[in-house]
This record gives C-alpha cells, structure tokens and sequence, in this order.
C-alpha cells in the first residue's frame, strides 16, 4: 500500500510538538498540505480553510483534526463527506451526540474515523492492563494534579462552557481506566469545583463503581504547583500496582517494572494506518461520556476566582 | 406465547397512574409480585426489596422497574443477571454510562432491556413523523413549560444533583425530536438556570443544529403559571407544524389533523412484549444524551431561590 495522502487542519502547539515528528518518521503517511487560519509547515501547501484545502487537493486521503473541540464537528463532517479518513485529537468533539452522528456519517461513507486517546499509547498501559487482568483488584485510586498556569497559560477557552475545564487533562486518566479496568464502570458521585469567576471546573471528584462493586476513585485539580501527579493506584491480591507519571512507569510493590521512552503520537498514526487499511473506524466514546456524566451527576461548589 | 409473568418494583403514582391500568388491559401480561419499600397492589403478593421478590417469585419473566432513576441500576442488574427482562421508566438511568453497561449485560445475557419514552408514543406523534418526512423543514421550535409546584409539589430528589430538575419534563420533548426529525441533531450552545438553592436546573434554553444545518431551539421553563404549554413548532415548505399537548394534537396551518386520546403507556406494554417476543432490546440514549450534552456544554447562570 502507498503511503497514505495526509492534511492536518488547525496547526497549533500539539502539531508542532507531537503531530509533526511522528507523521515525518511514520512510513505510512505523507503529509501533502494544511489547514490554519494562522499556522503554516514550512515546505507544506497551506490554505486558510479546509474547504479551500479539499478543493485545492483532491489526492488528500486522510485528515487530522487538531482545532479546539469547539470547532470540529463542522470540520469532521466536511471531510468524511468528501470521503477522507478523519483523525480526531482529544476529546473527539464539544458533545457526544456530534461523534455519534460522524461515527454514522463515516459508516455511511465507508472511511474510517480516529477518536484518538494519546494516553492509552503511554508506554506502561498495555503492561499495567495486563497485571491487572491477572490479579484481583481491590480498589482504584486517581490522582491527576497539575499547575494549569505552567500547562495551559492564558487558553481563554478552557475556562468557557463547553472547554471542559480540569477535565482536559482529567479526561487522558479517564482514557486509561476505561481502557486497563477489566469491567466498564460508571459515577455514582461527584463534585466539581468552578471558579466563581468561570463557566468550566477548575477540579473535580469523581466516585465509580462497575457491576462487580469495584470502587474506583478520583481526584482532578489544576491548583497543584511543585510536584505535579498523574497515577493511578491499584489495590489487588498481588500488591499495590502504581502506574505513574501518566502511564510512563509501572510499579509493583514499589518495584518499577517498566518504564520506557514515550511514543504516544507514533503509536496514535500507526493505529489510525491500520483501521485505514482494515476499512474500520475506532471511536470509544467512554471517557467523554465520563466526563459528560461527571456534568449531569455532579454537584456543582464554587471556588475562589481564577486569574491566569 | 402464554402470558409474560410481569413484576412491578418501585409502587409509586406513576405506577398506579399508569403501569397497573395499562397492564390490566393487556392480554400479553399478566402481574405477579410487586416489591416496593412502602407501596403495595391489593392482591398482588408484595416484597420490600427486590431480591426478596426475585428469590420468592421464581416465575417471574420481567421486571418494570419504576423507582427515582438514582436507584434504577442496581435492581436492573440484579434483574438482568438473573435471566429478566427489563422495562425502565424514564429516564433509563442516572448516567450514560450505566445504561451502556446495562445494554451489554442483557445482550449477553439474552434478554430485552427497554429504554422507555412514553412522549413517543403519544398519539400525534407518528402522524407528525410522517408529515415532517414528506416535506422540508425550515425550523424547530420546542416550547415546554409547566408549573414545577403542580406537576411536582415537594419531590427533593429533582431539585438534588442528578436529578435533572426542569429535564425530567424536558427529555419527553427531547424523546420526541429525536424520533420524528429526519436527521440526528446535537446541542451547540445552553443555558441552563439553577435557583441558587438547588442543584438541578429550573429552566434551559437549548439550540441545536443537524448535518444539514437545520436549526433547532429548545426553552424548556418550570416556573410557568397559568397556561400549561407542550408544544413542537416546525416551519416547513408545507406550512407550520404545531405538534401540541405534548404530542396529543397534530395541526398543520392551524387546521387540526389528528387528536386522539393518548394511551401512551398502553403502547409501552405492548412494544415491551414485542422485543420479548423478538429477542431484542429497545435502548435508544439520544434524549438522555441531549441531556447530558446540555449539562456538559452549558453556561449556567444563577436565579432566584425556589421554595416548593
């Protein structure tokens, strides 16, 4: 098979940083042209809309979609209309109901479509999923705590309706629980906590159980300065497993098991290859639909205002 | 077939409203236990708990469960598992995401779940479906608003989070859109009105839009004295659409066409008995989704206290 024809549309950091150098090392795709009303590659074709770049080149077969959630359905619906593979950064959409409805329109349309989870490809996952599916887990713990000042830095739209708020980073654990847990699990309870000041929160409490009475439990704040935290703690018949540092390490009892250089965006173009290739599309809608659970469910507790 | 052995779990009005009468008058069930903490049925044998009643009634086939949907999970896990088919009210669930796990344990376990929505089979509704199919659409309005003190006088669990406050009226309109518009549709911006006492929303105003950019307004109102107003409004090359009385009266141009006395819950029974008969289930999330979606994309704004 020839290398794959790619776009990306709405070239921001995540391109530059992550996008960019795994699509140059990957064999399967050839970038041929971008989308941004402000980013250009250099020694790439760009044009300001994805309309005026669908038009201009008709050999694109796959794009992705790496604009604020906001803004891709409209996106997302161009493309696989046209009859291109669509790559959806993370979260896939504003609302659940939009990725149903591309999840049709790509069905109808026989492409494929990518709701990406980077998180899922950190290296420790697929060991960690195995521990687990080889013990008796006793209990979840979350702990997803960063500076939002030192990772998002006046991104106004993350403190709007709809920009999610802690839930941005929060939502890469959620990707890991529902992919390592043996069953499914849903909230029973939450807080979130919004800034007097914004329409998005700022932390969040979270408490799960599946239909075996797992209790998983978690805990999402973008007030932590110093140490930042990204675990998750497993109680289980054979130990305390930690899978740290966002799924970079695994340790067992203290014991570091794995720990390998991440490739989490070489890996994301490898899959989006392979359900291309096999005629599939990939959109597990269960993270989002966390978090859209954690807005209808939740308790709602002002904070103290938040000024970047 | 012989008739289905139906047990009722959660004994409240809406089930001496609307469940008893609409299962006497059916030939395809026939009542055999009820469970319920407070509630009983004269002449039907009664537990406290729905365990009780499963261990004690070994003969029974099916199980509407009709308690607050905090609670509904549970018992129609315990249900599932133990090889009953399930008929919730609605809302099917407190979140999303139980209701997808509920799905996947009846499928494995080889029974129906129903997800009801009784607004669908109101008696204008099919006929409205109909209508709007035969033309173009240029417009939707939804108009829902009601007196939360009549309709709902002293129930605490609405007004907590996770009750859905002015949704639980809302998602029967929700529940009709999305059964007779042609394409699906999702929310691009909310508002959503909490008094500032409670932690579920009094009144919302929703705008959606489809893959065809037809546009969708919603106000839903819980705060509305006098007249009482259920009403879909689409403007279409055929003229205005009214489908009102919450799907009761079909009027196009203001000549009324269809109204008939609405035997809403009648037709549930018999749907239910249908996806037994046919070894399926019937679990259509979009109105709960629209829901969720409202809440996780929503600007909320706060008003004045409400005391019932």
């Amino acid at each position: 098979m020839p290398p794959i024809n790619l776009a990306i549309v709405g070239v921001g950091k995540i391109v530059r940083d992550q996008h960019l150098p795994s699509v140059a090392r990957s064999a399967d795709f050839n970038l041929v042209a971008t989308a941004s009303r402000h980013g250009t590659i250099d020694g790439v074709p760009a044009y300001k809309t994805i309309d005026e770049m669908l038009d201009a080149v008709p050999s694109i077969d796959a794009v992705s979609l790496c604009m604020p959630p906001q803004y891709r359905y409209e996106a997302a619906h161009k493309a696989l209309s046209a009859g291109k593979h669509v790559f959806l950064e993370k979260p896939p959409g504003a609302t659940l109901s939009e990725v149903a409805d591309l999840e049709a329109i790509a069905a109808a349309r026989g492409v494929s479509l990518f709701a990406s989870w980077h998180s899922r490809y950190a290296p420790a996952v697929e060991p960690a999923k195995a521990f687990l599916a080889s013990t008796h887990i006793k209990s979840v713990e979350v702990i997803w705590k960063e500076d939002v000042r030192h990772w998002h830095p006046n991104q106004a739209w993350i403190w709007q309706a709809g920009g999610l708020g802690v839930f941005d980073p929060g939502i890469n654990a959620l990707s890991i629980i529902t992919h390592i847990l043996p069953k499914a699990a849903f909230i029973t309870a939450a807080t979130l906590e919004f800034p007097e000041n914004c329409d998005a929160p700022i932390a969040a409490e979270l408490h799960f159980k599946d239909a075996d009475n797992l209790t998983i439990h978690a805990v999402f704040d973008w007030r932590q300065t110093g140490k930042q935290t990204w675990d998750i703690v497993a109680e289980t018949n054979a130990g305390t497993m930690v899978l740290a540092e966002g799924g970079a390490k695994l340790s067992i009892n203290g014991d570091l098991k794995f720990a390998e250089p991440e490739q989490e965006y070489s890996a994301l173009y490898s899959r989006f290859a392979q359900i291309i290739k096999s005629g599939t599309s990939d959109v597990d809608i269960a993270p989002l639909r966390h978090v859209a659970d954690a807005f209808l469910l939740g308790k709602r507790k002002s904070v103290a205002a938040f000024h970047d």
